[in-house]
């Protein structure tokens, strides 16, 4: 094992430890009352950046800062690696769900139960802990190196692009590494071929100008949650399609792809019990995997209307909300799938109310194309670091920069991700594996070396 | 003007000021931590009819406490009046949309601003002060009283018909009376001749056993908030007829009762004002006073799931939760409703969730037999209080109390109400009118007076 290796594996405790600092910040971007732990996570980061050679640097932005680490003393025609991650992270709600306190982070059975703990804070801070493990022992690195951490995954990433437009020579590199993804089991290194894209939307519906007397009322007037319901019923037909007209116009179907992930190993009686639903269901015609990844979705994220405390209340409600996403696959647009989605509520939503949609985020899907040298760099390094070689996987979840990051920067992304199937991203009870995170930094400073160009 | 209607008003500013103190009072029987100002209301209440010269009871049941004022000595043939309100009140929330705090009773243009106001402490408190006026004036009544007053009208009446089986030698009575309805418009005394019942439900969805991330699942699992809106939508038809197999099948059409209701003055704009809603819409073929009297209804009171808070989450959510009632007209059963019910939510809940309905509570519809003396009695007395004859009207809105009255007592009930149009029961900035609760008391005591035997 090489010196870098046997740092990592040294300073195990120590790198621990220093997440679980991270985890406690409560970095949530989606709430304005946390503006100042939003602040203290950057400085934190930095900070930790510094520690480990880097010159680190914060961005303030019209919203929450954006955090770069750089070096740049490589050997000549070296490449440069740009590493992404995201500081921030989802709110806890429900907070009585959690079995521990989501900013204590709490070690228990090899897993690191915390909110951030998976998605992104350990899969990001295993990078800076093998650079540093590079930078000790060899007071260098194989490549160039640039980090790139934002606070706004988790709400649309609205400020990012605009920096990286920005600052696009600067953040010129060759490739673009993530690490914000899920391996397909445990020690199955996974390499992620595909994110689907996303739009989001609020719906509001708005009928009396109260809450009115539900006897007094009932009847002569719209009620906007049934109007609301109506709505969303409108969304699939009775297999589960998405019944939006012009929905699937873009979906692309690519025939390779299909059977690369009909070869993946797929344990349905693990995941359906990973889910506790009753059963696995969804569009006819498509398996679990072919759903998750190459099928978009429209999901209600949240509904919200009238009376819903303890008890009965008789109250026709003023209003009613609903929170709905759809996933997207190539090559579905979000601009068009907003205008598709906002037209049809519009058309769908029954007379006598007023119907409001906010479109809220968006991104593009994304497919890898799995061909040169990253790609071959990442599948050694994995091997190296898991002793078991890599497999590509879809990923059902979005991120939207990625397909951003190789439009402006020219540079292929390569999202190899140290999760884990159950580990409850956006859930409550997030965690992340202690070994995941121990073999994600071996892998990390593995592909450093991979990266390294050939003795000349 | 009689010595007992000079009492009336010379004491006008002290019956109010006692008034403000029931309000005061925040007996919400929902809400198991009103408990104790549920004990407070009743014991204040009792203590308020001993004043006035009644004997007062406390009666605990398993809920909250039952309260009745007996008087028992007028001439012999003198007909026994039972007088029934209820005071409890309803939640308050959402309790930013209030101008005044809700038990902070606030005058404000000849308005009693407060939760209760006028459903129904203000319309039941009048009666208290009619009887003091007879009392204090005469040292006596005209006729026998009993009044009962509840504490669960506003979530159910449980406990009420138990007690009243119990007790129905002691709580016989040849006529029963009812403030809590409204009139027609300011200064049209009116007379309830119909009542819808009630038929409450909780619907509950379970999907995954935690809220989980909606891109690495969305697609693979059913989406509770997706299947509670179609089987909500499943609900109504495109006119907005209640769609529930059956549910039409014992409504009966009473040519004589439309024929009345289509002659009662209706101010469409002002209705529709007071609502605040876009317009005036419901099932096809029926207009407002028939939608709201002769009409049953389906609708939703609450809706909840996933995530409901600022900005996106993208989660799919573990459960959804409707409160959804019906409002039934004669001869709809209850019982029966329910049970249609349950099943067709059943059928149409889509596979891969668990649906749940819980039966909240229930209440017979109502309409009243407009002759006999008890009518005819309450007809001059409303007149001789407000200078204005009477008219019939329909009454959205469910006492389920009154068909069991009528059936356990085998007494007619005149349901006098002295609210106003507007008045926001059940809602933010419920109000009383200062001037129809004074009217009320004058009629409250006239009726009394009207009741008494001709001397043979």
């Amino acid at each position: 094992m090489s010196a870098v290796h046997e740092y990592i594996d040294r300073h195990d405790a120590r790198f621990a430890e220093e997440l679980f600092d991270f985890l406690r910040i409560p970095s949530i971007s989606a709430r304005s009352e946390h503006r100042g732990d939003m602040q203290r996570a950057a400085a934190w980061f930095a900070d930790r950046m510094r520690d480990a050679g880097l010159v680190a640097e914060i961005h303030e932005t019209p919203g929450h800062p954006i955090v770069t680490g750089e070096w740049r003393a490589a050997a000549e025609h070296a490449p440069t690696v740009l590493i992404y991650g995201h500081y921030d992270v989802q709110p806890v709600e429900p907070l009585d769900l959690w079995n521990y306190p989501p900013f204590e982070p709490t070690l228990s059975q090899g897993r690191i139960y915390a909110r951030g703990a998976v998605d992104d804070k350990g899969q990001l801070y295993l990078h800076i802990k093998a650079l540093e493990a590079h930078l000790r022992t060899h007071g260098r690195l194989p490549v160039n190196v640039i980090v790139l951490a934002e606070g706004e995954e988790e709400v649309g990433s609205t400020n990012l692009m605009p920096f990286v437009q920005k600052h696009r020579d600067r953040l010129r590199a060759s490739a673009i590494v993530i690490s914000d993804s899920t391996m397909m089991a445990p020690n199955v290194p996974t390499i992620g071929a595909s994110l689907r894209g996303l739009a989001y939307f609020e719906i509001r519906v708005r009928g009396p100008a109260t809450d009115l007397h539900s006897g007094s009322y009932g009847g002569a007037v719209i009620n906007p949650a049934t109007a609301l319901s109506r709505i969303i019923a409108s969304f699939h037909d009775s297999s589960w399609h998405v019944a939006i007209p012009g929905f699937y116009d873009d979906v692309r179907v690519d025939p390779d792809f299909l059977e690369q992930i009909r070869q993946l190993p797929f344990n349905e009686g693990e995941f359906l019990a990973e889910t506790g639903a009753q059963r696995l269901a969804g569009e006819t015609g498509f398996n679990t995997h072919e759903r998750l990844w190459v099928r978009p979705t429209c999901e209600v994220n949240g509904l919200l209307s009238g009376y819903t405390g303890e008890g009965s209340k008789t109250v026709l409600p003023a209003h009613a909300m609903a929170k709905v996403s759809c996933r997207l696959v190539p090559d579905q647009d979000p601009e068009k799938i907003q205008r598709l989605f906002v037209s049809h509520v519009k058309r769908v939503a029954p007379e006598g109310v007023h119907v409001e949609v906010e479109i809220m985020h968006g991104g593009r899907p994304w497919r890898a194309n799995l061909e040169g040298p990253l790609y071959e760099a990442a599948s050694r390094a994995l091997l190296k670091a898991f002793g078991q070689s890599a497999v590509y996987a879809g990923e059902g979840g979005s991120i939207p920069i990625v397909p951003e990051f190789e439009r402006v920067l020219s540079a292929p992304v390569l999202l190899m991700g140290f999760g884990l199937p159950g580990e409850n991203a956006h859930a409550p009870n997030e965690w992340m594996s202690m070994e995941c995170y121990r073999k994600g930094t071996h892998a990390a400073a593995a592909l450093l070396e991979e990266l390294r160009p050939a003795t000349p």
